[in-house]
């Protein structure tokens, strides 16, 4: 029997490499990332089922009220939110299901998920953080400051997480990452119980 | 300031090759063996502080009465035991100790000290440990059966433990190991918390 795919929690400020380092992650078929819903509408080039799931404001709230949400929230009138459904069947189906949301996002499901395994992704410091950010060269002085003091706030919940990952060379950090996930899979709470492993033959 | 080491319980059935394992995982000083104490007679070869730190009964005895022992029991007339203040310094000093104990003395620790993290070693199965010990060929068959009975009867205790490793591959077995290690040090609860990583050069 498979066991049941692990639910990863990942959450990091903006700058700390976290789209990076899930790039790679993904590459590897036995992950899932979990995607979306939203209603707001599709922004030019987004797909439905890849970017968000587009469904309207009527089906979310009926999803929310029949229990179908991991979690939600509401952002400039737009609700966004996690279909528990699809997480529950590429866990099912031996998939880790990677869950990339906001540190609040994340304490909802912390509270509702308890065998969820949860990750902070971390910059090496703050300061390394701005100048991350300044390097891209996007943006003014100020929105960086604005995203600068965000990350801060983010970060005071990092000690909230099981782990916390630091992305300060990006192959070790992809490393931890795989470690982390390596390590829960021989967890027995997460179904590495002595029945399933002796081989019985 | 370095983090405080792991106290890692490990156990497993005799002909699981854990020997073997720890040997390879102690070639890394960053790893203490914890040596019990015990109040029976060295055997010819024995050192003391190398296979046993051996005390007098009064000693022992004594021990218990101060709470410098982690765990002890009685076999055979003679007292086994861990101390705890060795256990204490080394980790204080950022070692990872290990405690090679049976079951039921690790499930007394597991009571003690919520923080150890608790490793069984398994065989791929029932069938392959006896073929095991018929392989060394210096036992009886009945004393082969006597122990694959005792290993059956630790294996039912396996799934109390937080991770469990199979040792089907040795070189696998000892990955896995040092999996679980790493991953521990990326674990909040373990003293990876964001204000030590975090480099506020």
């Amino acid at each position: 029997m498979k066991n049941k795919g692990l639910l990863l929690v990942v959450s990091a400020p903006s700058g700390c490499g976290k789209g990076t380092i899930l790039g790679e992650i993904l590459k590897d078929d036995s992950f899932y990332y979990s995607i979306s819903a939203t209603t707001r509408a599709p922004r030019e080039g987004e797909q439905d089922g890849v970017n968000y799931h587009f469904i309207t404001k009527e089906e979310f709230e009926q999803r929310i009220a029949q229990g179908g949400m991991l979690e939600y929230a509401q952002y400039c009138g737009n609700y966004y939110g996690t279909p528990k459904k699809e997480v529950e069947q590429m866990r099912d189906a031996g998939r880790d299901v990677i869950l990339e949301i906001e540190v609040e996002g994340a304490m909802k499901v912390r509270a509702l998920c308890p065998d969820a395994v949860f990750l902070f992704i971390a910059p090496p410091s703050v300061e390394e953080l701005r100048r991350r950010l300044n390097k891209r060269g996007t943006e003014a002085a100020e929105v960086i400051e604005e995203r600068v003091s965000q990350a801060a706030r983010e970060l005071s919940y990092a000690d909230r997480y099981d782990y916390i990952i630091v992305n300060g060379e990006l192959e070790k950090a992809i490393q931890d990452f795989r470690t982390v996930v390596r390590a829960e899979k021989l967890r027995t709470k997460n179904g590495n119980k002595i029945d399933e492993v002796l081989n019985h033959a």
